[in-house]
């Protein structure tokens, strides 16, 4: 097996996102690393090239672009790992270049940004994958197979949290990876678009269900922070189903808790992404079951990203190498091969979904945490 | 030490909080049940009676509670443990005979009698003692404890769940518990009225604050159904925190599963009713400890309410003698005896509480889950 | 119905067990206590008798035994709740007297004196029901109504550990609870009497099993201590299952952590007392279920022992309390009403099958650890 | 970074253990694998090499490793990840080409093949590293550290289990990773062999301890079985520690269930693989914490093993790839730069250490399950 070739943008010294893409990308041995503009300026590009042993550096991601379509062994896709008000320039770039991009989530900073990319990736006729990780996890791949056929019955209820602790006190002035997420400017929104846009394409991704309007609860919990840290938010799902979302990095005690609960009229479902070898099963009137990734009780959907036996613990890395392994099919698939079966990629209108689940959180939270319709 | 004399209406042969109320009466040895009108027609009280070797049995509760306050030794106080739109008349009766009540929850199947009940027991003089029995919980009045010395901070979030799934599928029509449960005459509301209650209770015993308004989403899952029976509220407390509340008796995969999570900005603590002896406590920074009931880790408001050592787990029918210790210490009182420290009850005031928060949420279900404030 | 009458010896002022037995023994409303010798003097013995309010209280409890025999009303059983090594003088004086025995295990300090009991107890024709507590565990009943059915095929492994920290570190001198258990001549043994006596008593009567015979690592933790508080025991047991006991009072960051696991050819079960309203089961090839108690999926010999619905935690009171109506029913019996289905009580061929595993134990440690026969 | 380069025996499509170990060389981009004797037939290893898109691919072990030591680029490490009986005679033939080997555990099927590849590897002058892949989880390299440090005092008891179900019944034949490992000629033991010596090796890499006598009862679950599947040892450490292991492979409602607990005069540890990113940590008189991988409050020895934030869990693979970045350490220093502080690699002599005890734990089953000594 050929393994494709991959640039990335963003990921040098220091950052912690780009690291994670570049295990992802290596895991499953479907990419090789070949070129990339690690940092934003020439010197930290070079020197994040150099600790890494990657082959190409440029000092620039316009460079970068322009020479690899050029190259008769040029990238096959780029991994943008910037801060979030440089995907769009960045992928829109490189999608005109004629290279497939595969994106960190949020799609952008702002609302407008998203759509206008959604237009370049339409003229472009390239692929746009976005990296809502969570969704690589084959218990989560089980809940949506489990869904969709009906398991649970008719959806009544799905909830989702995004719990973590990070940002409950201010952070040190010298972090980065706070400081950017805490500017408006840079994050367009704080948790709501961390993290909370992972809870929602979790919960839609497994419900089959998007939300149609939604009520929130935005707020702050240090004294003097200009963006959102915390959120509770109501959904009313076009599938029938009501919902609920709950995310915070404030949060004391919690980690990095992403949790989903889907109720139906059948049964309900339970998984936590901080164990998430297995997920509680329950039917009215039954025991409740614990399912374990990779057992036989597993559907094919979830089996086909599932690397080692039970009792093995996968987790984040995997997950997230899942994505990376879905993106090389797509990519083979755009070349003309056979897309495999249950093959999932988040496409830039999932990005965009993303993005108007956020501008509704806070239109609505401007307005007294009124209803607000999505479009 | 001497035991009062308690008195008891409805709980007859069939009746599940009846039975419950008596092991709670018995287990510390505090309460002897003397009297009582144990069901609504003279024969089954009688036949009630006799199967629980009842000294005095009476055909109305009118005639109980006149004779028992002309007896030299009639008893103390009464226990109430009717359907909820028999608990205000029954409690009138009683308190204007100048005999104590105890009284099962919701206070009430309509906010106007609660109200009006409140009216009556201020003129009685006499006391009004409510069982929200998950109150009695030792590691609850450790949790009550830490949040009013300041443990956690300043608290920011509060959020309560209580999920049943009995009801997921309608019931057989000859099952007692679901028919007076599922008639809004008989109820007043659905799921809100019957564990709502209890978590929105929950949740203001612990974090020392009441709801300023709330926004709810109310529903039933069942085709057909009259009444509630799954609510998601938004809520704003007085001190400043946010609250969430989700209940429902449709939730399948849950026995009773009360949950309490609070969030402060220097901690946070999480317990779950079916795991009662253990609390989840966490500090900013520091890895989560599991603090057990019992421990000498707990306060002296935990230890009073605490009969075994840590490891020997109590559980329901603990927690609810706990509420009759309590209501014993404070009958004692109202004869002059000094109170306890951290002694409490739940009153006729936190009844008209857990009414008007039934209320608000029915008011706001019926115009589209707008906010609506409380009084 | 009427109530028993009930004496107790032992459990005055200070004492733990005694005040449970005395919860226990109220708490479903089958006995009434009414006569006690409960402390060695005479001073200590009317001072606790008054504190809880007892009618009849003596000086000995020969006195006692003598009189309440006498006596039209007296009692119809005994509780004896002493320190170990008064477990036989007291029970022979009551047994002879004609009055049924309740006792706390282990049944004696020394194994003759067991032996001596057991033919007390044969030559009276009284009933002697050793309170092995955790047998009353309904999930207990319900593993092994299973094991009994054989849904679990043939037993293979039956593993039990008791744990306990509180005598990890030398306890203050005036610790009543800790100095005759630390005590030789009172105790017998040390944690193998105190606890391995309930972990082996519960294997077995989960298992269906005795063991033929055993080796035994016996250790102490704290320099200077003359008796063991560790162990670590493999077994053999007559049905052909392997079996290993661990129990020590010595292992930081347990309370009071009593688990049993039984594997057999077809599936296997796992059950801890701190969380003893559910089990795992598992069967060869399917997801793990949760089996709580209460639910519809126990059998009748647990739900004849269960007093609240499936998520209504049950705990270590009401598992106690079941051993006393399990006496109860077996008093009414031997009167001459029809025990229960599924009944079960423990007696004093169960204390001397306890107090051989304890005399194996030593005799297997004395001999390092070698292979001992029981009979 | 240069990567090194790595040559793989075994491994052919079909097997289990050679793509873990592909995956955890290639995670930490540490290694390039570049040759390969993938199976024992041309044609298989043929095909399986190309499958996996491999340089160069030869015939036999030993065409493999003449070549290969000639080449000016030629493979810097040897991964043998063969069945148990081919473990030594593949490891001489690179080891005496002098290239450093890295093999799967056991060391071998039988002791005396262990103890001459360790003269082997003495003479060589080469590194010979055994994935005892367990040791590489961030958190029992925590727990090694604080044993040593003395957190938890002196240590009293070391248990660990491991225990699996997939040979709870007779595989079908056709099952190639059960074929193997149940031929007593190929695989030496049965689960004392393929999972034993990893629960040996891991309560001696914590404890810091190595036995000195055990007592095994050794067992077959199923009828006709010609190799044990379980067993239950008693350990006697030369650090004063008792000890106590427990594997099976036939133990229904396990997957991969290996386990840990040490427990101290002052304090004990706990931790499950199945949920290997946290670990209970108790001190005497204190609330237990739950310490997280990745938290602030872990060791250097753990954070340097460690690749995402807590939350983000860690599983198998990593633990594995850990093993392989401290091997590429082992490899580099070889070739002299420094190995990082609280480097660990398992070497031969824990190999040797995990025949002795699979050997006497033989020898004690087969005299009765007497003690037996190691050497």
């Amino acid at each position: 097996m050929t393994r494709l070739k991959l640039g990335m943008v963003g990921g040098g010294q220091g950052a912690f996102i780009g690291a994670v893409h570049r295990i992802a990308a290596r895991l499953d041995d479907r990419f090789e690393l070949v070129a990339g503009c690690l940092a934003s300026t020439p010197e930290r590009a070079a020197a994040s090239a150099a600790g890494i042993g990657l082959p190409r550096s440029y000092d620039t991601y316009q460079e970068m672009a322009k020479t690899e379509a050029a190259l008769e062994d040029g990238i096959d896709a780029v991994a943008i790992v910037t801060p979030n008000h440089m995907h769009a320039p960045v992928a829109t770039g490189f999608l005109k270049a004629g290279i497939h991009v595969i994106c960190d989530k949020p799609l952008t900073a702002a609302l407008d940004d998203a759509k206008a990319l959604q237009d370049v990736v339409a003229a472009s006729g390239k692929l746009f994958i976005l990296t809502h990780n969570y969704t690589g996890y084959p218990l989560i791949r089980e809940a949506r197979d489990r869904v969709a056929r009906g398991d649970l019955g008719k959806i009544l209820q799905v909830r989702a949290e995004y719990l973590q602790d990070w940002l409950a006190e201010a952070p040190p002035p010298d972090q980065k990876q706070a400081a950017w997420r805490l500017d408006p400017a840079k994050a367009g929104a704080g948790a709501l678009g961390d993290i909370g846009t992972h809870a929602y394409n979790l919960a839609c991704f497994v419900a089959g269900q998007q939300a149609t309007s939604l009520a929130a609860e935005v707020s702050a919990s240090v004294p003097g922070r200009q963006i959102d840290d915390t959120a509770s938010v109501q959904l009313r799902l076009d599938g029938g189903a009501r919902g609920h979302i709950h995310v915070s990095n404030a949060a004391i005690g919690h980690e990095n808790d992403l949790s989903l609960r889907i109720y139906g009229t059948k049964g309900s479902l339970s998984w936590r992404q901080e164990a998430p070898n297995e997920m509680r099963l329950a039917r009215f009137g039954e025991p409740v079951q614990i399912l374990t990734r990779g057992s036989g009780a597993v559907s094919p959907a979830a089996a086909r990203v599932t690397r080692v036996p039970p009792g093995h613990p996968e987790g984040y890395l995997e997950a997230f190498a899942t994505i990376y392994s879905d993106a090389s099919d797509a990519i083979l698939a755009a070349n003309g091969t056979t897309l495999p079966p249950d093959h999932h990629i988040n496409t830039v209108a999932d990005g965009v979904a993303g993005m108007e689940f956020v501008s509704a959180c806070l239109a609505s939270s401007d307005n007294d945490a009124a209803w607000v319709d999505l479009t």
